[in-house]
């Protein structure tokens, strides 16, 4: 993917949700959750998708895999540190794409070579000839990074870009990995490169912003005006710490302002709403109501002088519509006495298209939930097809449950559950509902997981609404998360409860040392 | 407060979390709430803190008397538009305060002179001669503000920033109203303003900006770069739409960034982990984990290299410790043994110093909730204190209430409330537990408030977490907010139901037109 003359203005998107978004502590996804979250990238023209970190874990290695086989449009990607093993591994796992890479990356910044690495500069150099030419020996897409280049002095970094791209790199990430920078200083690192080092006008050069002092976006697009030609970003900028530049962020500022920043990238941004969502409920991470572009009052208007303002023109108040990043008003025509034939077509025109027995199982849902309540919302919809509950691994199941619940008195859970397929039933009483009904389950397996958090929202308004439930569990060092949508916040909260429970007795490979660049 | 050369690398914070953060849809806070926020931004050195609009409703300008009574350091504005009644009005509140500040503010752009004032730039000169001259005549302080800013031609702009100088502005503000800038363009405009406008040395240029492309930081540094000494920010970046700038990621990124940025604040950073929850609590706002600074993953590391790197330096991946924003590990010390001292000792180490009464009411829920908890964090404490819940004014109170809740079965909610005195029994069978203890309520009430969100969350890890509640209704175009915390899940949600309810009831005074400049 070398930088073509006629295209110049084209930004690429490089999506790292699955992998710098999937290290968040607590995001972690299960593989249907990373099929489906790359299925969205794919559809919405996302240019490369870093699906993983294949050495890190056989999950790790295997998601890589079936990201790579299921992905049509896009150039998957694997992580590897500077290791053989790793570049070998992500080797294996990229070639069953359509369009792989290996991305490759060591640490260039004096504080990481001294502590972290006690490397000197010239062995930092021989590490970046053998690497990137073995990665190169398997693949011809190779992207080499060097990790903390915004604390990396430029003479040295200038030393490794030219290295790099001399060994065959094609991309040449810059990551600003502690999140460092601000615009002025990114802009002319880019631009240094671009003009000083030999071989730079053959490659394609790429930022990765992290969002500790809130700049992420505004440096990723300081970097494309200095000459960088690919971003690397995450839907709702999930990642480590203060996470990653929003990739709906970085589209939607490109398109609105297209008059002072003359470049384009090949997102589709109508999926951007839906895209977002997916990943909110797979990392379950929630989006806060004032986050740009996605965010739940990020079109809406409050005070009467904007409303005035809008009701007169849209745009005295609004850059960009609602519509663009693909928001509809939500629509109640779903219940009850919808066929099958109403139901696929709501589906297709919430941007879902099931296989059959994706469809049917979702049709069965839709059904159980339209007996229970009267108006099916949107996004009752989107989170009854989202929502991956009671899959049939599931070692742990809810046979019944009945909850007293009393002001001033105790709390009483009863509880059904089928273990490993023995039915076993429990009582427990405790503090509060949802204590009983958590204490009830750990008392019935017989394990004594660390409840991380425990959310509940209302999927949408009006009293007869939904309950999405988070659960976030740590046991051994291990972190998963659980979700279920429920009319009743109780069984909601037993069963994400229970997801979250699955997902830590289900083996997902050995860890290897961990994750993580930029 | 006119620029001192002696002190020219000040950058003066005005916080309009009370203003522009107030007026997010579903952010309404009470009064009590207001003062309270106002107390932790001048505990921390906000330099002018911007109480409300008073000409919005009595609520409103009482709310900013209040504030200007309590606020000891700062100075206290108050927002009003370019219209007679709305000067006096604003003069009127701020009077009160040991310093005080009338912020008025006209439209500059084409498309708002032309859809929604209705007027021509000749016009609009006079105006703001009239306006800025009457706020002169009521106080010295007077701040200036051209709405849309950034989409008005520069040589407009000019002539009405030159007009309010000579009329008696000592602060012009430029507002990135609609969140359009980029920090280039930005840090043009007020390099443009500084060296070109007469009399530009005599005032402070300040900088109001939003979030709707996720660069409301960098422009906000951008324009201090180009010659601006105030930014207009929010704590948690509360704000119309996607929010204003956040005042923590601009006050840490100067304060991480000395070398790149040689200016500075007057903001104590370490109050901003504290003012973040309380803000985040009052305005029923959730901060998400990956916010900037003040989420919960800010400072956490997940990656097995991040980790690795963190334990041998943590400079190698941490560009601020956790401490200098105020966050502390949760220590677990109190519990029901603890007394009067030791409660007074935690609630000082967590930066709150209540008054006899306030404290013998916080000792006392303590104290309950020490019966029915055995551990207590300081996010329980934190959460206890900052409950409003349950104030004397409240119409509506809970007496008691018991929920069975069943799977496959209906949920029943057997409650008893005590309206204007008047003890009250209602039952309700609902398709969820917590349906049928809203339906119950509005039953028992009888007017039918619009729920608009409904969310849950566990204040501390551990099962025993109390858990947090959060409502926001809709009634006659009022958006309320009720939140509560309690060890029950069903109880904490009745009690912020009732919260918000009791707010639907209660007078606010009339409202006029509406809120809201930037």
């Amino acid at each position: 993917m070398t930088t073509d003359t006629s295209n110049r203005d084209r930004v690429f998107i490089f999506d790292t949700t699955l992998r710098d978004g999937e290290q968040s502590p607590g995001a972690t996804m299960t593989l249907e959750e990373k099929l489906q979250v790359a299925e969205v990238l794919d559809e919405m023209g996302v240019d490369i998708i870093e699906a993983g970190f294949p050495i890190a874990s056989v999950g790790d290695f295997e998601a890589v895999v079936a990201v790579a086989k299921q992905v049509k449009k896009a150039t998957v990607a694997g992580l590897a540190r500077a290791i053989p093993a790793d570049i070998d591994r992500a080797g294996e796992a990229v070639r069953h794409a359509q369009r792989g890479r290996i991305h490759t990356f060591v640490s260039t910044s004096p504080i990481h070579l001294a502590h972290q690495m006690k490397k000197t500069e010239d062995e930092v150099i021989e590490i970046i000839t053998k690497t990137v030419g073995q990665a190169r020996n398997l693949i011809d897409d190779v992207e080499w990074s060097a990790m903390d280049a915004t604390r990396t002095p430029m003479d040295f970094l200038m030393r490794c870009v030219e290295t790099a791209i001399k060994a065959g790199a094609r991309t040449i990430n810059l990551p600003d990995t502690v999140g460092y920078t601000i615009p002025e200083e990114h802009f002319q690192m880019f631009k240094t490169m671009r003009e000083k080092v030999p071989g730079a006008e053959d490659v394609v050069f790429s930022a990765h912003c992290h969002d500790d002092l809130g700049m992420a976006v505004a440096n990723s697009l300081a970097a494309v005006a200095g000459g960088a030609r690919q971003v690397e970003c995450t839907i709702n900028g999930l990642g480590e710490r203060a996470g990653n530049a929003a990739l709906e962020e970085i589209v939607m500022a490109l398109q609105t302002r297209g008059d002072a920043m003359p470049f384009f990238t090949n997102v589709e941004s109508t999926h951007l709403s839906r895209a977002s969502k997916i990943v909110s409920a797979a990392s379950n991470f929630p989006v806060q109501y004032n986050k740009s572009i996605v965010g739940k009052n990020a079109f809406a208007h409050e005070s009467g002088i904007h409303q005035d303002g809008m009701l007169k023109n849209a745009e005295t108040y609004e850059i960009m519509t609602p519509a663009s990043v693909g928001i509809k008003a939500t629509t109640l025509v779903m219940g009850k006495h919808s066929g099958r034939a109403a139901f696929k077509d709501k589906l297709r025109e919430l941007g879902y298209e099931l296989g059959d027995n994706a469809f049917q199982e979702a049709f069965v849902r839709f059904k159980d939930l339209a007996d229970r309540k009267k108006h099916i919302y949107d996004a009752d919809i989107i989170a009854l097809v989202d929502d991956e509950v009671g899959s049939s691994s599931d070692r742990i199941k809810l046979v019944g449950m009945e909850v007293v619940s009393k002001t001033g008195g105790v709390h009483t859970c009863n509880l059904t559950l089928s273990i490993d397929g023995e039915v076993s039933a429990v009582s427990y009483e405790g503090m509060g509902s949802v204590d009983a009904i958590f204490s009830a389950i750990k008392q019935a397996v017989g394990q004594e997981p660390h409840l991380v958090l425990y959310a509940v929202d209302g999927v949408t308004g009006g009293t007869d609404a939904q309950a999405n439930a988070h659960v976030r569990l740590e046991m051994n060092g291990k972190i998963v998360s659980g979700n279920a949508a429920e009319p009743d916040t109780l069984v909601a909260s037993a069963r994400a409860y229970l997801n979250a429970y699955n997902r830590l007795l289900m083996d997902r490979g050995a860890s290897a040392q961990g994750a993580m660049a930029g």
